[in-house]
């Protein structure tokens, strides 16, 4: 067979504004340049005791079992609903976005059970619905989006859903992807069972290594499952051996994605994560009202507004590939399309960690403002751009 | 909550002679500081491209579905064996290793049924123990280990094996975690139907993102399921959208692992894979001298000596765990101890990638004679270095 040539890696430089990965902060991809130790030296041993406690701080846990997954974000998913669903389970998961497909497929194929509440995409899970449900399924668990990413839809009322779970006797697990450390998330004042997420989001790290963490309730109901959980490489009770007292070899960590994540998360533990939230909301505030000030009209109500992904609905007989296209290929900016029941009808920008920059900002408006032009859409970008200035 | 304090990233500077991760040659290193593009630009999608090809190449396949699993090694591994068995299938797995019983553990949990061919650890599976294996159970499918990482043992005869189980109508499944870059494996030529391997052994690249490829029959024999794949993160009909021409979205790409694979892939077409494969034979030939003149075994039979992995055999009453700890505080070197069977009898000296230098063999010699030294087993580290450096 013939060698291949290939060239010198040069991707473009992008501004990354869409619904993750981010950009990524230098001191991160410096620290994805150290070399490598062994995942089992007793130095990578220490690096991984940090980690933990950095992820304890910006989940707002005590929790013990806080661990990086070895996947990206899915994996860190699926390592939730694949360890706390047995065969037979009931597990009740939300119909108001493509995520919660995604669990209603991660459960079947761990042999459970699941049923819906539903609400319309764009809109957040109403609590009196959940409790309907709750006493016709009787679940043995509920999943819930606290940030949905595929609609920009932030749930609110989390501890009003966790209590309706837990005097039902089912535990919590919240897809916290598209929330963990850019807006307001109290795992253990809010008693949420499980959480998990993903580097990419507002934590502005490479894919690679996922943040999840299991209340004590939760690390029983695994351990004390019935049947072993269907996949290996997540199974939790495996798992334990490596990240718990014992650190035995279980698979080999992807040690990078650790240094890297360990970077992201001393950046969280710099800024303090209550200012992190309080950043994203300013300056997703000023991206907001420079999108109003355009005349264009953000997707969910204010109450359930995500400052981290904002849900831009399009105008009428606006081509939305066309103008994600023009923003790729002359700003170099990302953002993306919709998805499922809101494909073609808004544009998801993201404002998450080291994106959620002024700079990027007021750029991302003014191109916004030409893409739309190009489209025969008649916006004030001036107008967008100073909106959003004055809220900087 | 207080805010941890967590100081500045900075590892011990380790030399990796252990079963993997190998040290990553510095190209590779500074790719992964690449700033990200995201996961379905049109940038990453022709970088994607790259990779296959690259991959196809160090793999010695035309095979389309040629692709980086999203995890470390055992991603890979559980990747294939949970798409290729189904409830109800016989699995055939090696009895002489500890990757044989991971093997039968997944396939456990895809609803499989595994039975064992043995062998002593130690030593390769003997093709007439297989072919009687096969006449027995008729299994469905058979996994062997090309390159067992526990014992230091590479399995010849391959093409025998593979024969046997097409004439079953069975596919096969190659381990090749160790094998992979490092020592000849060519998976069109041997008819071996899915192969897989992890990046940080022979590839000298973080883990991360690992190695995968199916042949035509096997790819439709995961299309023509029944029932669907136990793990959503894993399912390659789902994978498959984006991997394949349609480059739909399934999950968030680990990016920065793909950029690191594709450079150490490039290093690999570079070089050749032919020369590499030398090269590992030549500088782990130099190790092997080196420590039979210091009068030490190495486990295998020659025709079954696995460059990539030394398993050399411990003078009775020594402690393997001292002379470890002894390598990795006083020279910065890790090298790791048997698993299972020759837990305490042997140690593994990985001859990875870039970690096999003729520098890192000589300092490793000359450490290991101290070592050894210093457990008060009378060595001559001398003649050890003397008679690597003739053979480098």
């Amino acid at each position: 067979m013939e060698q291949p040539d290939v060239s010198e890696l040069t991707p473009p430089q992008r501004t990354l504004m869409g619904p993750g990965p981010s950009d990524v902060h230098p001191r991160v991809l410096r620290a994805m340049s150290t070399p490598l130790v062994g995942h089992l030296d007793p130095a990578f041993v220490d690096i991984m005791d940090e980690v933990q406690e950095l992820l304890r701080y910006t989940f707002q846990t005590d929790n013990d079992w806080t661990i990086p997954v070895s996947g990206t974000g899915s994996a860190s998913m699926e390592t939730a609903f694949a360890n706390l669903t047995e065969p037979g389970d009931t597990v009740l998961v939300p119909g108001n976005g493509y995520f919660g497909e995604r669990m209603a497929s991660m459960v079947r194929r761990a042999g459970g059970e699941p049923v819906f509440v539903d609400a319309p995409w764009g809109e957040p899970l109403d609590p009196d619905d959940v409790a309907v449900a709750f006493d016709r399924h009787q679940p043995d668990l509920f999943g819930f989006v606290h940030a949905e990413t595929s609609t920009g839809v932030l749930q609110p009322d989390v501890p009003e859903l966790t209590t309706i779970a837990h005097e039902h006797d089912a535990l919590v697990v919240a897809d916290c992807v598209t929330s963990l450390g850019g807006v307001a998330l109290r795992v253990d004042e809010w008693d949420v069972d499980v959480a998990y997420s993903g580097p990419q989001k507002c934590l502005s790290c490479p894919p690679g290594a996922s943040p999840l963490t299991l209340s004590d309730a939760a690390v029983e109901r695994v351990f004390d499952r019935e049947t072993p959980v269907r996949s290996w490489y997540l199974d939790l009770t495996e798992l334990g051996g490596y990240w718990g007292e014992e650190r035995t070899y279980h698979h080999t960590a992807p040690i990078t994605n650790v240094y890297a994540l360990r970077e992201a998360l001393r950046l969280v533990a710099e800024e303090g994560i209550e200012q992190r939230w309080e950043r994203h909301e300013r300056v997703a505030g000023a991206l907001r009202a420079g999108v109003e000030s355009m005349g264009l009209e953000l997707e969910p109500e204010p109450e359930c507004w995500l400052p981290s992904l904002n849900a831009v609905r399009l105008p009428e007989n606006v081509d939305d590939s066309a103008v994600i296209d023009h923003l790729l290929s002359v700003y170099d900016i990302e953002v993306a399309s919709g998805l499922g029941d809101l494909a073609g009808e808004i544009l998801r920008i993201g404002c998450m960690g080291y994106s959620a920059r002024p700079t990027n900002v007021v750029s991302l408006l003014a191109a916004l403002g030409d893409a739309l032009e190009a489209q025969h859409v008649d916006v004030d970008a001036r107008a967008g751009v100073g909106a959003a200035m004055e809220r900087l």
